[in-house]
């Protein structure tokens, strides 16, 4: 029932959610009690057959490996996944990077996609300072069903890139930068103020977020829409 | 061709954007001197067949129409439109608001988004300070590809409406309310931090970049796709 | 004496404040010299039989134990307690949260209120993303005399709880979530700006405050009021 | 039926909100267009026999005049306002401001509170700077259910008026003031950060939500409650 | 004498600047007082044979023009110029900016760099929404000794320039946007965090400082350097 | 000769200090260099005969003290200390703190005051909360020639002294709080907008900043001046 | 007597203070209601003789005249003043500026401080970006007992003053400026920073507070104090 | 070819910028993991002959020497450095600094330049609170074809500097101080601000920003200008 949800005490899972929305829910594993942790991975493991945490720390990897020994996890991206088996990866969705410290937020972005079934093209290391290094990957870029476009410092990948395709861009700004950098305000900023069409934002380093949306388009894309109600005006 | 422009020394009108980016330039009136948004007015309308502005006054209107006497202006989302004919609006954008003084930036998305051929629902005045008011709703949400969620003062709407559907939420901040909104600023902030999954950011009022985002999605939800690069993982 | 206070020279406890606004002094661990926490909480036990203190670290309930062994800590709430004895708990309050991580701050809000004399019911996870887990929770919260919200990220619970009931909502903004977060700020920023009515904020963790003021509330509605100068306009 | 509203096209009418909150919905006139003024200022009358609008000019009050001739204008509140006749006052709610340049809003909270039944105190110009003046009206603080202390500059008025009485104070903030005041900011800051209990706050120049709370407040100190679920612990 | 000035009572004109730092002193007219600047002009004029000031309106061009009845005005840059004779100007400094409506402070760049005697080409609205218009100027751009860089919204323009040319980048904020563009904050804030290199920062809107600055680079890159210390490492 | 300084390398001691204003500098130990630290706190000692090092740590004093055997250290103040011997210290000054957490900053200001030979009265913990502790203090607060009032939190009783007393007041922000304190800069913002008469601010946790000043003002008090100029308007 | 006031139901006028603080109660007229500014000047004048007013238009000044006729305004400073007679100005205070721009906030320091009875030196536009200026005044600062150091822009004017005099500098920042000087708020940041010893901050465009400190300040100097209490340490 | 890059797949090492912009790509040590800092370094050093890291700490350094061991390490600017021998380093720029807590960034900004051929005068510790000190320096400053000015807190060094040479200053805000100068963002402002002319600024604490842009104009000097396009206005 999509308004069902699993109540823990100390936290109601949101069982229906993957009917109400589509996808189901995903474990932030960051500030969470080891023994809520543990609740919350066997639960959703049960519910789903498959789970994805985000956000975890080797430390937290260990203690869902005791109860769940088949997890895995990625340092990189900071995320533990068990899966059910091989996905039939669909569609097209490309994941960039302006720079290399950028990557841990990008990988993020493309794991989660992945997860939801989202075949992910990843082009790292394409930051504006030497544009060709963007414009050579033109070609790639538009193959794509929606564009995540993952950057700090002064975030201005997004802008551009967005004035090179014809699909949605999800801007993500990142923390990395020192002193005005504000922590990822000012990439929030330059990405929010953007003088490109089509670029929307989520929160700083939240490639969660962007992996997700991503994909949400994806699979509109995939599946065509039955949601066509023709008008005039 | 798709890298063509046309300079007019002050401007260079992008006209290979349509071809580049699916979707022709739009103008933005605000602070144009009016000798430049005449000239920028018909060379978009000779390109083109038909032309938006957005942000434009009363006064802005009446240059236009010297030289385009079939303009029309609409009041509420300030814009300016001449168009071919009769459009054919094909999938479906919800357009949504927290409160009746969020309408103009809602207009202007709606607009926007009718002009480049969307079909839009409006549903306007559902804030959450009334829940019962959104839940009603929510019928008429399920129906959209996309949802544009346009709310000012907390713009916590976007969120609400974030975990009812199961479609990408363009979210809008609106510079409507006083004190600590701090312009528009802290609906921001509040659409940026959203718990809600499926949830990306416009900058302050830009209803013309969530319609235009909203397109792109809505778009590629009739169209299906044909970039589906089949993988597995 | 209501005016009274106990000079310690490095403090001036204020052993009036019991007479003078009905709540005694209550100690802020956080930040105290050792040798200052020891002096005070002796004299407040002496002074009035009982004590609390917030913010405590496990280190400074060692500390406090030497002294005064019957001491009691609760890890999440970080709070230190040594009461009389069984206490009749009056009225009713709501505690609740929009997700796990909130629970530290609801808990010392909880524990606050009920050292006070307060019932508190507790309803915790019921963030706006999944609307039903808070819809499905409206009687317990109608039954309350005032409803603590404590909320981090985007902070919107405040304002839908503030649309469901009666009573006042204290709002407490937390520091829990990431980047644009702020730290709180943005919670903060929300509830304050809250299309609802009836909505006061309190500092950005602070759920010692918010249980505070909701004892106050939920006395006058226990008790009833004397205070009642009838007039007429 | 507590979750009707009545739909205007551009507004929904919460007026289910009186049955499900226990006051009726106020209109908040600021940059409300003309014709929707009157349209919600009739529909409300209708359904309430009275009705309070906020924020309003003197060029929106003559607006309202036309079809409601009965309504009055207060001009330092910015208030319109048609009541059914004299209304019993009740309770004690104490309005107090720490300059003579905060009375505006100070009046709107007053207003607003005399609007729902309230009886209203109102204590000017006793800033902390002049203790002594603050000092003087102890005995007229003393008998209030509840305090709104309306401060702009530093705000430093609502901590010490929190640490003389024993009920709850509600805190606002005014945008009286200039250069690092921040428009307001600096005041609400201070009151969020107070070191005095029992405070909570509300938007900058927000007189009408804290009329709104205090009569939360006083109604419960009236009433007295039945909402008293005895436990122990 | 370099350390001399002119003292006027209410002001010390710097009239050994010249002598001190090679170039003049430059009228700063907003917020001058209508005697002021009368004053200023005449003292100026007589001690250089010509003058420029800045920020001027129309209003205060004519106060000028009573006295100096040679005075130019130009509308766009909002200068007024009094200049002995034709000046052959010399290097080459290319001022771009990414919209039209930056042109006014491009505009004010460009002339107090050419009435400090320096050549200066404009290259006018080459945003990267549509990068195609800024690599077709690449010649152009090449053959500046320095690059004044004028944008506002987000400012991504002065990366890109940056990461194509070999000399130093002076990058202009404006506060051309809306929203969150803070007045031009975000654009500043984007430059200052530009990831490429050879990018340096005024304030915003400040087109005087940034074609001062372009001609000391300029007049170096003319004249050579004799301050060349051999040293080695 | 006022205008001395000597030349270390990697810095330039202002000699000449002592004789220009008349006092000696200080050393800043904060970040600084190991072997730097014992360079300049030689040199200021055969310079002086006595030297002060604020914001020292307990490893920093070790250092020191290797080279000057004779340095005392104080914990609470993190303060160093050589001096000659016993002072004859006059005039007074009050240092008055709103909580004991404040006392760390009230003790740099009191000790650097004393260091220059000031008679320091010491009232700590009159915070407004509990404002008839303050009151309790007017006649020590009336003996004093100038009054250091250091706060956190909300920084309010800078404002109540500032009313009481007919001396300046030196404000000093402390960053003591948490959540929206913005590490002092709520306290600083409060204080910087007082609405008492006679406050001026130093930088957060500024104790020496504060102690240097009330010194300067103390010793014109002591001194009486022979810089009095009549004149008649 | 010291505690007293006067009560004006919409205000209450410190009477009191003069005693208290030895400074009666200037009127603060920006946003004063017509009717309150002629009451508040009507009954300070009879009770002191004299009254001052600040930051008042030219309209309020008609409106105090037509009841006395014997005011006078002054439209630089903004001020309202009826003085009893000539008065003997004594001690010396020196009030500059870093610009023309920044006169009219230290001509309301000045002429504060004039009418408190002190000597004022006005040394104007000497700001730090043609240095020898400043260093051509080093007589008049050392003839100093207090410096007011009124800036905009960057405020760097305080720093240097304050390394060149031995007397307290009250530094006052101002609005003068543009961009990111952020209203004032840049220039109190730099103030409030400065490596330079005994400099205090008073609130953007505050010349009445810092002429009300440098009085108190300079009666201190002028009288001798004696609040000597002698101690050793 | 100037617009080639090596695919290391996590970097897209910019091997063209020598060619394009002059000066080969630097290596950015911050967060950089070790594997790909191995690989970066060893591409670099092969394609150059040399190689500069910043932002570099011992253990990244040691981690480079195991695959070069000729690379040395400087701790106060946290520099690694492979150079092939002796340079001629030619021009002169002078870097000077506020304070000697702002050495390691102008150490980074003078072996910047240095490595890239720059002759490089140092001058430390001049900041504006004993001017004498700066103007001391005044014959080596002038001396210099570029200086580049490090400060921290209020960071007013630019602006005297700024007004003493008649060549640019490149401005670096350092994150030296405490409480409100914000991480350096004070510093910034106060630079941005600047009253003098000839001054544009870099990110905090970017030394390297500063060196490289110091040396593109230290080159200029030196080399004379082939880019002298004469014209007349």
């Amino acid at each position: 029932m999509k308004d069902s949800f699993c109540d823990l005490g100390f936290a109601k899972l949101d069982t229906g959610r993957k009917e109400r929305t589509g996808i189901g829910e995903v474990v932030f594993c960051q500030r969470k009690d080891d023994g809520f942790l543990k609740d919350i991975f066997s639960r959703l493991f049960e519910a789903n057959g498959e789970v994805l945490g985000t956000r975890a720390t080797q430390e937290q990897f260990e203690i869902v490996k005791e109860i769940l020994p088949q997890a895995e996890y990625d340092k990189i991206s900071r995320t533990i996944k068990i899966q059910r088996e091989k996905k039939n990866l669909c569609g097209n969705i490309a994941v960039c990077t302006a720079g290399t410290a950028d990557i841990p937020v990008a990988e993020e972005a493309a794991r989660t996609a992945e997860f939801f079934g989202s075949y992910v093209e990843r082009i790292f290391d394409i930051g504006v300072s030497g544009i060709h290094r963007l414009l050579s990957q033109t070609e790639k870029l538009e193959k794509a069903n929606v564009v995540v476009a993952v950057a700090g410092m002064e975030g201005a990948l997004a802008s551009v890139v967005g004035g090179l395709v014809s699909v949605p861009v999800i801007a993500v700004p990142t923390s990395v930068g020192y002193g005005a950098n504000l922590g990822g305000i000012s990439a929030l900023l330059t990405m929010i103020n953007s003088c490109a069409n089509g670029i929307s934002v989520v929160n700083i380093d939240n490639g969660y977020g962007a992996g997700y949306i991503a994909t949400q388009i994806n699979r509109l894309a995939v599946a065509g829409s039955v949601k066509n109600q023709a008008g005039e005006k």
